[in-house]
């Protein structure tokens, strides 16, 4: 059943009112009245809809069935990075989204080399990136992109969630599959992953009184754009959202 | 301690002798004779080595103790791809290898759009994307890149294995996590995944025929480059090679 990924769509009254780029592409597909097809309105609901009329100015379709989007994890994974350098930033959106994760956050940590001055800029190209990635992959929601600024932040919105995970590469650590094992009914988790070179001891420990969990993801070295990916999809497995 | 990835390193009589490129690497760190090295064999052996000489021609390591490389997993994983376009087969040599994936070979399915007609010649520069990776990541061993040519090779090469697993978007599928967690113990493993288009219908046929797993990995649609990595990425989560 072919699906649509619309913001904004006008659903009352049972009926859904599609106006332009999307009533548009409807009609490209030359789906005809009494035919099915699937809106998801971004917000992680899917209307199962009958199209009724397709002109192409409006598209009118009667709703069947309300559901929640199947493709949507029972988890929201927060992914949280220390910034990268160059287009790494956008690697780390599209395939975390792919993954699953629910929102995206960058901040500056103490070995960032990309320090831009305004990265507020880049967040309407990051955003579009994830916007992207989720039509793609079938998500029911457009994950938050988004710049938290410095490391105490990134520490602030990891607490919030039921779990909060601090990806590190030395010192003592609990095992990753440990920690995910013991918080398998989680709704919501925060993964922490650092710059190219990684985080400084201080963070590692303030993380640790805040109350993250250090873990290890084993003895391979991966590349600040690789980690928040591998995490994402071990949480997925683990809670059950990869099968 | 500095690691060294040396493949070909002269080892006998308790001694390793270095030279050319690595031996002037090992003297750009300034290392002192007493000091220790890891040397790594890239055949998943580390020889935890002692500094006696350091010329700029010739190093002389005293070997202390050999131990398998930490980095390697229990669970030597083939991955399978359908060849994809572009630059997207460094992407997943890339990531793979960084993932714990011990070899990455390429074949042509039904719905490959890219059909170069010698993808051989690609293969020093895959098995060199391989190589760097091993080396940043702290491999063991350089997993090897190759050219498997079409399907049925595939198929035949992952019924070789322990467990063989053939992802897959559509139909009757097993879930993921149900397989690998009655799977836990195996050293061998394969995943198939598809080019853009995915897999045909009777490719998936086959497969099952074959005794693969057709599995799930959730109701999000995975770019061909981002589903080998998620699923190498689970496959180390379950079999305890990710903590």
């Amino acid at each position: 059943m072919p699906r649509f990924f619309m913001a904004g769509t006008n659903i009352r009254g049972g009926m859904a009112i599609i106006r332009g780029r999307d009533a548009e592409h409807v009609r490209v597909l030359r789906l005809r009245p009494g035919e099915d097809l699937i809106i998801c309105d971004a917000q992680g609901t899917d209307y199962k809809c009958r199209l009724v009329s397709a002109d192409p100015e409006q598209v009118e379709a009667e709703v069947i069935e309300v559901v929640p989007c199947p493709a949507e994890p029972s988890v929201a994974v927060t992914v949280l990075c220390g910034l990268p350098k160059g287009d790494r930033t956008d690697y780390i959106i599209q395939k975390c989204v792919e993954a699953g994760a629910s929102e995206i956050q960058f901040f500056l940590s103490d070995r960032c080399v990309a320090k831009p001055e305004t990265p507020e800029k880049k967040l309407d190209r990051w955003q579009r990136i994830a916007e992207e990635a989720a039509k793609q992959s079938g998500r029911g929601i457009i994950p938050q992109v988004g710049w938290i600024g410095d490391y105490a932040g990134a520490l602030d919105c990891a607490v919030k969630k039921d779990l909060a995970l601090f990806m590190y590469e030395t010192g003592e650590r609990e095992p990753f599959n440990a920690v995910l094992e013991a918080h398998k009914d989680i709704r919501s988790c925060a993964i922490l992953t650092g710059p190219e070179g990684g985080f400084a001891e201080f963070e590692a420990k303030l993380a640790k009184i805040a109350g993250l969990h250090l873990c290890s993801m084993g003895e391979r070295i991966l590349r600040c754009e690789t980690a928040p990916v591998v995490a994402v999809s071990a949480v997925m497995y683990a809670t059950g959202n990869l099968s």
